[in-house]
């Protein structure tokens, strides 16, 4: 008898043009166009296996081995059953194929990074439960085609089918299907722009991130001159940007837009807030970096962006990180010492920190141990990608190896 | 030979609807109307004595016991003359006037409240400076054709001119004659608003709000629909409000332009911060305190707004301050006894704060001893006052009296 499973991955992606704000809440359809760069999955991902078995009696799913209900009508049910939709017509056109769609599945998902690290795993999540459905079910359907369905498990989730440099372009159909994602550069583009995340500690339960972009879109008078003539032609300049490999100007645009979408948070009624007094000290540093530089007749080297919460993701050629971790570490000494995938240090580890030449120290107050819990170094990845079997995750029982 | 001096106070202000932005920065005409509530003189003033005489051999100024120099030019010497201009204008119809516009003054000017507070000074200490010239020179100027003069001398200064609720109508003319402050109802209207000032320990030298403002006009792409389309709206609705005395309307606009204003701040390129983690917990505070008032059917019961600091204003009804300072002492445990100048609490005090019921402890985490300073209670109050010659800050051979 045979096995249909298989595996897949995804990335993280980190938006530089912010998605804040949906016009149609059960579709995910947002107000505006946003834009992000896929993270290597060698670092960050979600890993997800996917078994359809004619003896499964229910769809079930596992994440990071907790089961997790699958409430009907709700986002999972909904990607489960438009995968088995697009499987369907993959059966309707050839007789010859197993009817895959009328069984149950199993889904077993785990991320490699841990929850407390505050990074939103929803987008690899959803990214790689569909790549892996999308494998088990042989499915014809392109990374956009897919897209539509990861989107509608989280909006954000859409841009994780592409490695790179990705658009989700916001549409206009009321149904949603051509509100999708686009690759506006493969990482082989512009391999060189690396990310740091400053994992920042936090005492704070924030707003999540569903509930509060709905309140700005309800409460924001800011909120529509944003989405009618702000980030329209940001998406233009940002995607040229990314053709032209001009780091000065996407890094600007990228600040730019990070502070526009806590600007809106914080518009709201009652007001958002996601940076916290670390966060607000990361930007002096960063701000002062660049400032450095553009005095000295040079660029910006350096962009920050937050998301909704007070970590912190630096972009920068990778030619900068070097700099970018030794400012970040005198300023927030290290718990741990820094992991250094790319061997920017040698054995003799980051030390202390130091400073760029000219730097004003007083930009920022330096922070005690552990107000940054951990840097992580990566770069612009690839889209996901389809695992060997020995990678799987569901034992031949159809249930969750050990972990 | 006759002394010609005057000595007069003036109060501090604090806006609902913030001025952000200038559009001429000599004449000081901003890019918006603001509207403040003037605050009580018995708490929290300048006060400043002028003199006029033959023997003196420039203009000469000393604030807070230190001789500061008048800058040709600048915005003191500019208020001088302005004020010498409508001199002399008295003395052209009359010829019977000692021609006091001849003569050089001196000036000497205190305010009540430390510099550490990190209270703007410059707005009662500018109303001050011109009241006690009009009363100098004997000008038949009404308070908003002062305002012009006080205007070119700290903006938000225009509004101290008046008490009880105050706008500051932009104008449109480009002389700025018509950029002025008006009284939109006395103190006697509605005396029961009372405010608590938060002073708010921050390690971080903030941008000053003269070069902030006008960055955030060259760079925001969110301020410009701020001044076209929401703040004419809300200067209308906040006005209707005070006419009703219907404090959660006034509280709900206060509230939103407090945050629309450090949105904008936030949308700036390099971003500005005025708020820390002190200020987000304070709003948090207070959004909680009126979460629990609705949820039991009833309205606002207080306003959190800031200027550009970390500082939190608290205004409400006087009924309500005992419930908030009880709150903020709760998070907040204050370095000295709280000052109850209303007499809220009797010989035991405050003690340790406590929470209205209902109230969910968890919006905020309790902060160590000092992270507020000091807690002021005050009211709103009457506009500048000419003071007796026994308050004079000069002495008879015209230089400061010892303090």
């Amino acid at each position: 008898m045979s096995v249909y499973q298989a595996t897949a991955s995804a990335p993280v992606n980190i938006a530089c043009i912010k998605y804040w704000g949906k016009r149609d809440t059960k579709l995910i359809l947002p107000t505006n166009s946003s834009l992000s760069v896929t993270l290597d999955q060698d670092h960050l991902r979600s890993t997800t296996t996917s078994r359809a078995d004619a003896s499964f009696k229910k769809d079930r799913l596992w994440l990071n081995d907790t089961e997790e209900e699958i409430k009907e009508g709700g986002r999972l049910a909904t990607c489960i059953s438009e995968m088995k939709r697009l499987r369907r017509e993959v059966e309707e056109k050839d007789a010859s194929q197993p009817k895959l769609s009328s069984y149950y599945v199993h889904i077993c998902s785990r991320n490699n990074f841990p929850t407390a690290a505050g990074l939103a795993s929803s987008a690899s999540g959803f990214a790689a439960l569909v790549a892996s459905l999308a494998a088990l079910y042989k499915l014809p359907a392109s990374p956009s085609e897919l897209s539509l369905i990861a989107r509608q498990g989280s909006g954000s989730a859409c841009r994780s089918l592409f490695g790179g440099f990705v658009a989700w372009q916001m549409g206009s159909l009321p149904d949603g299907s051509d509100s999708l994602a686009v690759e506006v550069a493969p990482q082989s583009h512009w391999p060189d722009i690396h990310a740091l995340i400053c994992v920042v500690s936090d005492d704070k339960k924030g707003t999540s991130s569903t509930s509060g972009m709905q309140r700005t879109v309800e409460t924001s008078t800011l909120l529509q001159h944003r989405i009618a003539h702000v980030v329209p032609a940001r998406m233009e300049a940002i995607s040229a940007a990314i053709q032209a490999r001009d780091f000065d100007a996407f890094a600007r645009i990228t600040m730019q837009d990070s502070n526009q979408f806590h600007a809106v948070a914080l518009d709201t009624d009652p007001p958002i807030f996601y940076m916290n007094d670390v966060s607000r000290a990361i930007i002096a540093l960063i701000v002062e970096y660049n400032r450095v530089s553009v005095a000295n007749g040079g660029k910006l080297k350096a962009a920050y962006t937050y998301d909704a919460g007070p970590n912190a993701v630096i972009y920068a050629p990778k030619e900068n990180i070097k700099e970018i971790v030794e400012l970040i570490v005198k300023y927030f000494p290290q718990p741990e010492a820094f992991k250094d995938p790319f061997g920017l240090f040698g054995a003799a580890g980051v030390g202390e920190g130091k400073l760029v030449d000219g730097f004003n120290p007083a930009v920022a107050k330096p922070f005690g141990v552990g107000a940054v819990k951990n840097l992580i170094h990566t770069r612009v990845g690839d889209g996901p990608r389809v695992l060997r079997a020995e990678e799987a995750l569901l034992g031949t029982d159809g249930l969750p190896k050990a972990a």
